[in-house]
């Protein structure tokens, strides 16, 4: 008999799932039957493309889609759009959706096995939204495809188009949305409850501010929102708890995210601390019930703890592991080194940001004892006229000398830099091996000591 | 008393180790004297610059210079420049040079430990030079900065400048030099023995020359130039053994370079297969005698053997643990992986190169049972204009699933990519380490699936 499979969620994790299991299915001469709900009517697209299709650089959001509802049904799924899975019973094997008569209407699937793929959701404060619930006009998130179609709305097709923006949130979105709108020609206020890019270390943050700064955006650190003015239920300005009025013709909320498990919690589903499902490292989270992607904590590859990492490369991966589980495989996901690369390149400011590992923070929590330091390179010869200045912040613990995070904040070519560290993290290796290894070194590619092997030698003599 | 070091040799691996002697001396509280030789007017450049400098994107060879002789006799060491060491007594513990006499005259300068750091010299075929043993007019190499002020001379000062230009050598500087001279405006031939960059397997060696054919350079491939001809002494053509007339005006000598080690080959000191000495991996080769860079064979970490790998970053290396190990410490050298990079960005064409590890014809001889292909990917998201089409070759050992080397040759931001896997080899790590590992991701920087591990994962599900 076939083996039924219900992926909730069409996304980069659910997806990913769903055609590895085809994969897998096919190599063992194998039966399955492949259903997915998707709550929207897009399925696997780049949410990390969405800030730049705002910007312009991208020209259309089926631009970020990277296989479209034809493609995965030609692919043999069956895949059901605008179903929104409303219901699990995980004994009875069967899980409830809704979906619109023209979509096929409402209905309950049965499952051998069920892939909670649901993803996360912008998380949105009350101040955002009207007294009946609705998002204010002007405010939104940037998480969906219908987000990013709603603010190239809000930015190109209005009369008169918005002058002033108040990008709430200082991580990566944060980053990436004041980019965008700097280059769609607005004035742009930040406002961050902590600090800019506050997962760096605070001497590199500082780099990042002030060149945000320096390309004209109004950065408000250690500030939050408290409410938004309006008028003709139009957002017209943001109030911080600094008492300050900043005037906003549209508001970006770039908060975070949190995992979407309702599906799951309710059906008696547990979840972690931070909110998401707790599958172990194969993806499994009770028999027949899978978690991939942003609804589910992973288990960090440094501390062993579980934490939300919303990203499509985790969820692309996790994904992948399960589509080959689901077929009696019995691999395991390596666990995220929270990597993370952006850049802030507008207002005539380029700056590349990256990160590997734990933060000094998060090190010291974790129960290393960390030793680090910062050190000023460039990122090619300094002789060649593109060499641009680089900071690289090293961490390692003091006792056993083990690498134990990389931050780098600088010009062209400095951000994908913190891959080599990435790698040294994955093998576990010391920071003597990092300033050892053979990296890669020509005049217009690096110095002949790379400033990555410069600042981890540097750490090196010192502990 | 004050241990007396004598290092032959200002570069790279000779000044690493003078100055890291005096540090580490300082450091211990301990009292040297540091005398070094150097054969030129120069210390401590960039090799690797001259092209660009050629090229003219760097403005003065002065920018390739770290650090000057006055810098270095600030620092305390009793430079001499124009001293070539012409005879070594390692039982008396002294080695006699010959200086002019503006340059303080010849001499024996005694020693508790010598510093063999005397580099390599580029390779010049009998052809090349004319009966009284000269560099025919127009043929000249690229080593030493002194040759590259001959090119200038060459390419810049000379009426009527010259045309049409032949390269002798098809590997890193051949490459270099192809470009240099067609950003100089000249007609390029290039001549190469085996293939484009040999160094990488056929497949992504024929991306490059196609990339230089389409930018213009006339590529002769398994061809060697046989002879010069000389007008009024002066070059004007090269004749290849395929029975062709090249016309040119200047001809490069690309050919390679062989370790410069007849002081203490005459002294009795024995030199390997690829005509290295062999220190080990402290660069100890016998009681107070120490070697490092070009002029040693390096034990290559991934087969054990001993080769020549002429590069800069292992001249630093090993010349500061040579430096350390003076004192006393008991430093070893990590040895090489054969991780190069370079570009040929010319013509309209801008491609860049990279390697780390075995080649699929090193791997073979080195007895591991290769596996490989080659993905294509692109640099960064493809929605972005910016993506550029990558061409990645992963090797792994069949039975064991190592990685064994990695090559790359794609558009910008390809080439540094090399270093995760230079990382990962560096580790010992598995093709599926590459495949799972947390590399950073961003649309700007890359795809969700790393170029580099699409690749690695392909070829994991395949051994």
């Amino acid at each position: 008999m076939s083996q039924r499979i219900v992926v909730v969620g069409g996304d980069a994790a659910g997806m990913s799932a769903a055609h590895q299991a085809l994969r897998a299915a096919k190599a063992a001469g194998r039966e399955v039957e492949l259903t997915v709900l998707e709550a929207t009517r897009h399925t696997s697209y780049s949410a990390c493309g969405i800030p730049y299709w705002i910007a312009g650089e991208v020209p259309s959001g089926d631009d970020l889609v990277a296989r479209t509802p034809e493609e995965h049904r030609a692919a043999g799924i069956d895949l059901r759009l605008g179903a929104r899975a409303t219901a699990l019973d995980v004994d009875a094997r069967v899980v409830r959706y809704d979906a619109a008569a023209e979509d096929g209407g409402s209905g309950d699937v049965p499952f051998d096995d069920l892939v909670l793929a649901t993803g996360a959701t912008a998380i949105v404060p009350p101040w955002a939204r009207t007294p009946d619930g609705e998002l204010v006009d002007g405010v939104h998130p940037v998480k969906t495809l219908d987000d990013g179609a709603m603010w190239l709305d809000l930015l190109t097709r209005r009369e008169p188009g918005p002058r002033r923006a108040v990008v709430v949130g200082g991580g990566y979105i944060g980053v990436e949305m004041a980019e965008a709108l700097l280059l769609r020609g607005l004035e742009v206020t930040l406002v961050t409850r902590s600090l800019v890019m506050g997962g760096l270390d605070a001497a590199l943050g500082e780099r990042i501010r002030a060149a945000m700064v320096e390309a004209g955006v109004d950065v408000r650190e250690r500030t939050q929102v408290e409410r938004v003015e309006t008028d003709d239920r139009r957002v017209v300005a943001a109030h911080t708890d600094a008492g300050d009025r900043l005037a906003a013709d549209v508001v970006v909320l770039a908060i975070g995210v949190e995992p979407a498990t309702s599906l799951g919690a309710a059906a008696g589903l547990p979840v972690g601390g931070a909110g998401g499902y707790l599958p172990d490292p194969g993806g499994r989270r009770a028999p027949g019930v899978w978690g991939a992607g942003d609804c589910c904590e992973l288990e960090h590859r440094m501390t062993g703890r579980r934490a939300v990492v919303s990203l499509g490369t985790h969820a692309n991966k996790l994904g992948r592991i399960v589509g080959d589980n689901l077929l009696g495989a019995d691999h395991r996901f390596g666990g995220p080194l929270s990597t993370a690369i952006t850049r802030f390149a507008a207002g005539g400011v380029h700056l590349e940001i990256s990160r590997t590992g734990l933060s000094t923070a998060e090190a010291q929590e974790a129960g290393y004892d960390v030793a680090s330091l910062v050190t000023e390179g460039t990122t090619i010869s300094g002789y060649l006229p593109e060499a641009e200045p680089m900071a690289t912040k090293v961490l390692a613990d003091r006792s056993t000398r083990r690498l134990l995070g990389v931050q780098i904040v600088g010009g062209v070519g400095a951000a994908k830099r913190v891959d080599a560290a990435a790698a040294a993290l994955w093998g576990a290796m010391s920071v003597d091996d990092v300033a050892g290894m053979d990296l890669s070194y020509a005049p217009p590619f690096a110095t002949t000591w790379d400033a990555l092997q410069i600042a981890a030698r540097r750490l090196a003599e010192r502990i």
